[in-house]
């Protein structure tokens, strides 16, 4: 039987590095005692500047944009939205195990935001200033893993020195056809299946769905071109609005706040995932994967 | 930039032993041009004494029994559905990037199969003679993945000896409680989401869905208990039936193929998917893992 290590969770943020995890002599906690244990210093609002709130029928989903990511898309995605492109189109494909993806499939508004040519962000320089909070497990896919930003991320210090976004369950992309500049935003993609790690670097992302999105990966599956394709437009679910958090007034606004992922509590609460303490669980797993981690978001507690 | 290998998939399977893998000097195939080159030898047809059909108002979803994984619990599900102990009832629980589950939550039918206690077949003895197709790339919760009869599974020779399927989507296992002898088969899961690998060795396995899954992954999601439970009985999906196949007439069975595991061709695929030879992709990600691996199935062809 795989042995459960009690690998310690490094963290190396803001210049600081810590070294957490629980002996062994001490009973570890589990994911409920860690989570009670939060300070309200261990969570962060969202900044409404960087958060999008998209309008279906059955409710709102929340994204959070990942600036520091892919800079010039998250802008021109906020142009999009600021010119309320996508009001009035909708979600158009729906492939299980895979994405789900939305915005002007039929390109019927050419607009010059929509047409924009972007570079290629598809990854982003690494350096050691970074908010890096590294992940010690073994990933197969890049050297090393972690969260930047709250985002989970893949990075390699060598040769590419290059950091970029995990594919992991909600993240957001942007569409594009075969060359990689051909994304401005116009579509956009979020992953509601098994983490499809081999779009990492391959595709832009943007940021990651913080609350709503079992009204995307709950939407029937498209059958056309075994890509999830709908193929009538009616059964596109329809997109009321898409709005940037900071453009919609106080008292429409959902406040929720997001798990810090640079505190040492987010370093006990990664442990506890790593082994389960819970009494339902026989073999601890000893092991975890970024895209595993599910980073808790609640709403803001009343004072 | 991390380089693509292009290492081979080893095949060990009834005592002959492959290596496959492109050469660096040919131009490797892309998923599309392998899956055209497959022969009518390299798929199977799945077994009807272990195959169930789920009726949803839906349609049908199709799950390939692994008697070698958890053969008491096999036969104990066989024997549920002999008595047609699920037919109406219903899907109680979708909880969003887990699991959906169906069967009896409320101990409404205590019959002597539903309460039938049964041994802990969480994993099997591993030997040499078992048809284990490895997969090369490192996985962190295993030492060693591949597939044993078109499942996946987890392997590790030594200390324990034990292999067992490991939890990707569409993996259908024994719902139970707090200790590892709880669960009959009279409620049943499927993961639906990003692999839950924790669960590993810790619940007791029966088999996979090969079509019709996303019946259950698009159901609405369950809000009770944080855990994806229906709140209120006439929320959940109705069972029609669940039917062994071999008991189904013929002309009401769907007949499809699945694609071997243990072939060279399987091997091809593979390497195809590790390395994504189309031309949308930029970087080949040059690693895969068990649980990214998607397991073609089809209609049987008309003659």
């Amino acid at each position: 039987m795989r042995r459960a290590s009690l690998a310690s969770v490094c963290l190396a943020a803001a210049g600081a590095a810590f070294a957490i995890g629980p002996s062994d002599r001490e009973k570890p906690p589990t994911t409920t005692q860690v989570m009670e244990s939060a300070k309200p210093e261990d969570w962060r609002r969202p900044d409404p500047a960087n958060t999008l709130y998209m309008e279906l029928s059955g409710g709102r989903v929340i994204i959070e944009l990942a600036p520091r990511f892919a800079p010039q898309h998250v802008t021109n995605i906020k142009q999009l939205v600021a010119e309320k492109f996508f009001d009035g189109l909708g979600v158009v494909r729906v492939q299980d195990n895979f994405v789900a993806q939305w915005g002007d499939a039929d390109k019927t508004r050419p607009t010059e935001s929509a047409l924009r040519k972007l570079p290629d962000e598809n990854a982003f320089a690494f350096s050691k200033g970074l908010p890096f909070v590294k992940l010690p497990d073994v990933d197969g896919y890049a050297r090393e893993t972690g969260w930047i930003d709250g985002f989970p991320v893949g990075v390699e210090r060598k040769p590419s020195g290059q950091a970029w976004m995990t594919h992991c369950y909600g993240v957001v992309g942007v569409g594009r056809e075969d060359w990689p500049d051909t994304g401005s935003g116009a579509e956009l993609y979020v992953v509601i299946g098994q983490a499809p790690r081999q779009l990492d670097r391959n595709i832009v992302t943007v940021g990651r769905v913080l609350r709503g999105i079992e009204l995307l990966s709950s939407l029937p599956r498209g059958t056309g071109g075994g890509l999830g394709m709908y193929e009538k437009p009616e059964q596109r679910a329809p997109i009321k609005s898409i709005r940037l958090a900071v453009d919609v007034p106080d008292a429409e606004r959902t406040a929720i706040e997001v798990l810090r992922t640079d505190t040492p509590l987010f370093a006990r609460y990664v442990e506890s995932r790593r082994n389960r303490r819970d009494s339902w669980y026989i073999v601890p797993a000893g092991h975890t994967e970024v895209c595993s981690i599910n980073i808790p978001v609640r709403d803001v507690p009343a004072r």
